[in-house]
């Protein structure tokens, strides 16, 4: 098995709503059908679904999903950037989670999570910076 | 907001039994600090976390943790490959949520989840084969 995740679904209650948050970010969807809304990223495929269109899918109850928490990392080249994400977030009509703030390990982040509560963190690591082409690797903390 | 996720984190109850897991499907993890188990991917890195601390970092409560459901997408080159990755999860103590099988839209795909719940698809999508180096984008479906 390679090491890949070629698609980044989350279940959401109202696919508009959703869609709308992610492009008052900044992003620009592509052409899909079947009810998806998609999002290419540097290495995969964000889609937006109908949580109870995908519990279905999946052969689960809708009060299924969720078991396991997990997050959505957003890294950013600068230090303020995290601030500004988060404001921007926040404007687009985010929860605040944790404003920016540094972190113990060396960095500064904050946490927004989106209207479905799909968490996301925004940091900057001075120890991992961004790859010309946006990809993160993991250098270790520190 | 450039469209890119850097880190995938996924809240784990057992870092070293999540980990195993995950290596038991093939994959190698880098050299971390701070409890945090990382697989780098194409475009950004798989973080495992524990739960508790997973919650403590965001200024929630644990259980808060999950409140959107979210899938994670391992897309195959051959149809075939699908109850392959399947039966080699289940092997490494995934439940199995949905065999392999034909999907409406005309791929063929099936579902397990991991020992925390976390819920991946494996696919094969016939109308948007996977590149050279294994980035899966969005062609829509059929």
């Amino acid at each position: 098995m390679d090491q890949r995740i070629s698609l980044i679904t989350l279940g959401v209650s109202d696919v508009t709503r959703s869609a709308a948050f992610y492009e008052a970010l900044g992003w620009a969807r592509v052409d899909t059908t079947d009810g998806v809304v998609a999002f290419d990223l540097i290495g995969q495929t964000l889609g937006l679904y109908p949580r109870a269109e995908l519990a279905r899918d999946m052969g689960l109850k809708e009060s299924d999903l969720g078991a396991g928490g997990s997050t959505l990392g957003y890294n950013v080249r600068d230090k303020d950037d995290v601030a500004q994400i988060l404001a921007k977030a926040k404007a687009a009509g985010a929860r605040i989670l944790k404003e920016a703030e540094d972190v113990f390990w060396g960095g500064h982040h904050g946490y927004f999570s989106d209207p479905d509560g799909h968490i996301w963190e925004v940091a900057h690591n001075p120890f991992s910076p961004l790859r010309e082409d946006g990809a993160f690797r993991w250098n270790g903390y520190g």
